[in-house]
C-alpha cells in the first residue's frame, strides 16, 4: 500500500473518521482558491487538541508523508490551503477555536489558531471587556492566528498582526511542543503575554511565513477601548496629489499622529466595491479611464480615497484632528465620523431606501451616490475591529452572477484573485514611479490597475495589488499568470521586495538570496530532517 | 603546539599583530569586569571589517577553538567582555565604527558594532540631522548595537533597543555572511531597513540574546526631533502610594500617554548617584532605615522618583501634562522642565556655586540639596538621547576611594556590581509583593536595596536591582554570589524570569524548559557543528 494511503489509514484509526476528508470531490470542494495557481491535496485532516496536532506529525514523520498546516484555509488570493505539492495532507486547524484568557488590566488574550474575527469580536463584547480586535477587511471567519503567522496587517495601532503576538505554543516537526521565551510548559512564565521578547533568542519569528512549526496558541495584545474615536475618510482632488500627500502622511505617521494603518485606495477599488461590470455595461478588457471617469461621477467616488481614524483621550483626538486637516486639506476633502454621526447617517440611509425623492436630494446635496455612503458605517466599523464580509464585494466584480448578501466565499463562488504585495519606503520618490509602472504592466495585459496602499509602519507602505480575473475563461487565467511574474520580475529588478507571498512566487522568492536560502535549509534540515512540514513554503527546502 | 596558539598565532598573522591582546597581564587589564563571577580569556582580537570577522570565524574553526565576540565590552554587571570559559579567545568589534548611513526622511541610519551612544549622538548633532538617538543612562561609551542586541533598554519611545532595530548583517559560525530579509547581499532591497520583519521567517531575533551569529551591521530606527520636548521628575510622597502608582502609569501606557521608558527608583538608588557611602560616615551593612529618611531629608530625594518625558506636538505635550498630573498629584509631586527651564537652572546652580548664601537660600526654598537639583539636567538631557557618565556615579558608592569626575569606568576602578533583571507583568499586584521580599533578601545577606523599575512595553516592567559589593572584600563577594542565587531561585519558583542576563546564571537560565534547551541545541548543532562560537551564552550549547 502507499505510504499516504496508510498515513490516511493511522490519521482515522487514530483522530476518528470525522477528523479526516479524502474523498477526491469533498477535497477538492473544499480546497477551492482564487489564486491563478491551485492544487489539490491528498486528504484534509481536522485535529481537536495540541495533542492530536502531534500525533499527526509523529505519523507524518513514521510514513514519511507530507503535510501542510492551515488555521481555518481563507488566505484567499495567496493560495488559501492549497499547496505546492499535491503529495499532501491538509492539516487545519479551525476545530481548535478556544478563546482560553483574556486579561483586560494587561490589554491581551490567549487564542487556539481557529478562532476567527468574528468570533473574537463577538466574545469580547458579549463579555463587556472593554479591548478591541484588530481585524481585516478580508473575511470575517478568517483567523485571527492565521493571518498574524502570516504577517498580514489590520485596520488600528494594533494592525501590525505579528507585532502583536507574544508567547506562542508550537508543534515542531518532530512532534515537540515548545512554549517560547521560556518557563516551563505547566507553568509558563507569568511575563509570557506581556513580554514579546522573553529571555534568550527570539524565536517566534521564525514560526512566520516559514515551514518550522505548527503554532497551536499564541497570546495577543488587544486595544484598550478609547476614550475617543473618530474614523475619517480622505478624498484626494486629483492624481497629481498622491505624492506630496504620501509624503505627508509619513511625516504625520512619524510624529505619531497618524497611527491607525492607514488604507489608500485607486478608484477602481472603490469601483469594485460599490458594483459589479457586468452591471456597468462595461466593454471587455481594462476600463478606459474615461468610463472609470464617467464612474467616478455617478457613484461620487475619489481617484484616491484613504481610511483610518484617531484613537485616545478627547482633547487629543481633537488636536490630531486640526492638525490633519491643517496638513492635508490642500490636497483634499475631509470626511470625519463619530460613533454618533454614524449613527445618524445609518438612519438617513435606511430613511432613503424608503423615499426616493428624499434619495435624489441626499445624493444631489452630498455629490455623493447612496451606494457609495452604504460604505461609511462599515468603514467605520473595521477601524474599531468590527469585522465584515463587506469589502469582499471587490473580488466579484469580474464574475458574471449577483455576488451574494449574506455567506460570502469568493473561493466557492468561482472568483478569481491573486493578489501581488510589494512593499516600499514610504516615500513619493519610491512610491510614485512604481505605480505609474505597474498601472502599465497591469493594462498591458488588459487588467485594471487595483491599488491598495496600506501603511504597515511609519517608515514602510505595501502596495497591495489584486490581479481580478475569470476563473473559467482559461485565456485570463494564463495572462493573470504572465502578468505575475513579469510584476514580479520588475519588482526585483528595483531591488524591491513583498511583504507576504502565496503559492505563486514560492519557488523564485529566494533567487537572489541563496546565502539566506541555504541558511534556511541549515535550520529546516535539524528540525525537520524528513522534510515533513510543508517543504516549499516561502522557498524553505 | 596547542591549538589555541595555533590559532593566536594565525591571527597574528592574517590580521596582523597590534589586532591581537595575549599577553596575560594586558589581557587581565582588558577583561576587567564589575561582576561577582569573572573569568579570564586567551586573548582578544580586533577585527576592523567584515572579511576579518570571517577570517576569524573560519580560523576559530580550523583550529577548533572558541571565540566570544562582544561589540565593545561594556556590558558591565552582566559579563563584560568576559565568558564562562577561559579557553576563549574574545572578539571585539569596537574598530569597526562607521556609521555608514543616516535617512532623515525615514528616520534610520546603519551602524557597525563599535559606534558608541557618545559618538552617535555627536554625529547626528555635527551634521545636523533632525533625529535623536536613544541612549541608556549607562556608560556613553557603550555600544548601540551591543546593547541592542543583549536586547537592553532605554528611556525614550525608541527605547526598545532591539524592537527599533531594523535589517542586519551577520557572520554565521561557519563564516558565511547573511543578510536578514532578503534582497542580494550587492543590492539589498530598499525596504531593509524600513520594514523590520522582511520577507519569510523573521530571524533577527535569533541573533539576539544568543550565540548563533556575529552581528556586523544594523538599521536602526530614530526619533524625530519632536516640535515640543518636556521631561519631569515625578516624587512619590509615601511607599503606600508605589502599588496605585504602578497601576496609574500602566493605564497611561496603554493609552499612549507615557511613551518614553518611565523609571522608577527606590531612594537608595538616589542616594548611591549623589553621594558615597564613605563620605556619609555610615556603618558596614545595609543602611538603615532611620539613617536613610535622615538622608532624604539632607539631600532632599524621595522615597521613590520617577523620570521620564513627553514627546510631540506642542498642544500634544500641554494635555499629557494635564492628564498626567490629574491621575498622578494624589499620589506624589511634579517636576516638569522644558529645555528653557533646564538652562535657567543651570544658570542657578553655576551661580550658587559661587556664593554659598544664595545657595543655601535656594536650597532651603526648594527642600533640595544643590547636589540633588544638579541631576535634573542629566535627567533632562538622557530622555532626549545625550549620554551621560553621570548615573555612573551609583557603582562607585560603596568604593573607599573618591569617584571620578571624568573617564568614569567602574570596571577599571575596581567596582562590585552584578545586575539582577526580573521582568513583571506591569501590575501592583505582580510588583509590590515581589519588591518586599526583594528587599527582605538584600537585607539578610547585608545588602542595601537597589531597585530601579523601567517600563519596557505598557504591560512589562523590569525590576532592576543592582549588588553593590567591595570587591576586595572576598567574604562579601561570597555574600554578593549567594544573594544572586537565592534572588535567581525565588524569581523561578514565582515563575517570573529575568529580561536580560549574565554569565553569573547562563548554566542554570533552561532548568525549567528543557524542551526549549533542545530547540535551541537542534540549531546551534546544524549552523554551528564546531561549537566554536561562545558556546553556552545564555544557556546555548
Amino acid at each position: 500500500m502507499h505510504q499516504m494511503q496508510k498515513f490516511l489509514g493511522d490519521l482515522k484509526k487514530v483522530l476518528g473518521e470525522n477528523a479526516i476528508i479524502d474523498s477526491s470531490e469533498q477535497v477538492a470542494y473544499k480546497t477551492q482558491e482564487t489564486c491563478h495557481v491551485t492544487h489539490q491535496p491528498q486528504g484534509l485532516v481536522y485535529p481537536s487538541s495540541v495533542e492530536e496536532v502531534q500525533h499527526i506529525v509523529r505519523l507524518a514523520n513514521k510514513y514519511k508523508c507530507k503535510i501542510f498546516p492551515c488555521s481555518r484555509g481563507n488566505n484567499w488570493g495567496y493560495g488559501g490551503n492549497n499547496f505546492i505539492d499535491t503529495d499532501t495532507v491538509v492539516v487545519v486547524l479551525e476545530r481548535m477555536d478556544q478563546i482560553l484568557e483574556v486579561n483586560e488590566k494587561l490589554a491581551y488574550a490567549v487564542i487556539e489558531p481557529g478562532v476567527t474575527y468574528e468570533q473574537f469580536n463577538h466574545y469580547l463584547k458579549q463579555h463587556g471587556y472593554r479591548l478591541w480586535i484588530d481585524c481585516t477587511d478580508g473575511p470575517p471567519l478568517g483567523s485571527v492566528v492565521g493571518n498574524a503567522l502570516d504577517r498580514g496587517i489590520g485596520e488600528t495601532p494594533y494592525g501590525d498582526h505579528f507585532g502583536n503576538l507574544c508567547g506562542m505554543e508550537v508543534v515542531l516537526p518532530n512532534g515537540e511542543v515548545i512554549h517560547t521565551g521560556g518557563g516551563s510548559p505547566h507553568h509558563p512564565v507569568k511575563t509570557w503575554h506581556t513580554h514579546k521578547w522573553g529571555l534568550g533568542p527570539y524565536i517566534e519569528g521564525l514560526f512566520t511565513q516559514s515551514n518550522f512549526g505548527i503554532v497551536t496558541k499564541v497570546g495577543i495584545w488587544l486595544l484598550p477601548e478609547p476614550e475617543a474615536y473618530n474614523s475619517y475618510i480622505f478624498e484626494l482632488a486629483n492624481n497629481g496629489n498622491l505624492g506630496p500627500v504620501i509624503d505627508r502622511f509619513r511625516e504625520l505617521a512619524l510624529q505619531g499622529i497618524v497611527s491607525s494603518k492607514l488604507h489608500l485606495v485607486s478608484d477602481f477599488v472603490s469601483l469594485t466595491i460599490l458594483t459589479q461590470k457586468m452591471k456597468e455595461a462595461l466593454p471587455p478588457g481594462h476600463i478606459r479611464k474615461e468610463e472609470l471617469e464617467k464612474l467616478r461621477r455617478k457613484f461620487g467616488f475619489a481617484i484616491w480615497s484613504g481610511g483610518a481614524a484617531l484613537y485616545g483621550n478627547k482633547k487629543q483626538v481633537a488636536i490630531q484632528k486640526k492638525i490633519l486637516r491643517r496638513e492635508l486639506s490642500p490636497y483634499g476633502k475631509f470626511l470625519m465620523f463619530s460613533d454618533k454621526s454614524v449613527r445618524w447617517l445609518e438612519t438617513l440611509l435606511s430613511t432613503c431606501n424608503k423615499s426616493s425623492l428624499l434619495k435624489k436630494a441626499v445624493e444631489r446635496l452630498s455629490g455623493r451616490s447612496l451606494t457609495m455612503m452604504q460604505a461609511i458605517p462599515y468603514v467605520h466599523g473595521i477601524l474599531k475591529g468590527i469585522p465584515t464580509s463587506y469589502f469582499l464585494n471587490h473580488s466579484y466584480f469580474k464574475l458574471s452572477l449577483d455576488r451574494p448578501s449574506e455567506d460570502v466565499d469568493p473561493s466557492r463562488d468561482g472568483v478569481g484573485l491573486t493578489w501581488f504585495a510589494p512593499i516600499l519606503p514610504f516615500t513619493s520618490e519610491d512610491v510614485v514611479p512604481y505605480l505609474t509602472e505597474s498601472r502599465t504592466t497591469f493594462e498591458k495585459y488588459g487588467f485594471d490597475f487595483y491599488m491598495a496602499m496600506l501603511m504597515l509602519n511609519p517608515r514602510s507602505i505595501i502596495c497591495l495589488m489584486g490581479i481580478l480575473f475569470d476563473k473559467r475563461n482559461s485565456e485570463e487565467v494564463k495572462k493573470a499568470q504572465e502578468l505575475y511574474d513579469e510584476m514580479f520580475d520588475k519588482l526585483n529588478s528595483h531591488n524591491y521586495q513583498q511583504y507576504r507571498t502565496g503559492i505563486a512566487c514560492w519557488d523564485r522568492i529566494w533567487r537572489e538570496s541563496p546565502e539566506l536560502s541555504e541558511f534556511y535549509s541549515l535550520i529546516k534540515s535539524a528540525i525537520d530532517p524528513n522534510q515533513i512540514l510543508a517543504p516549499g513554503k516561502y522557498g524553505i527546502n
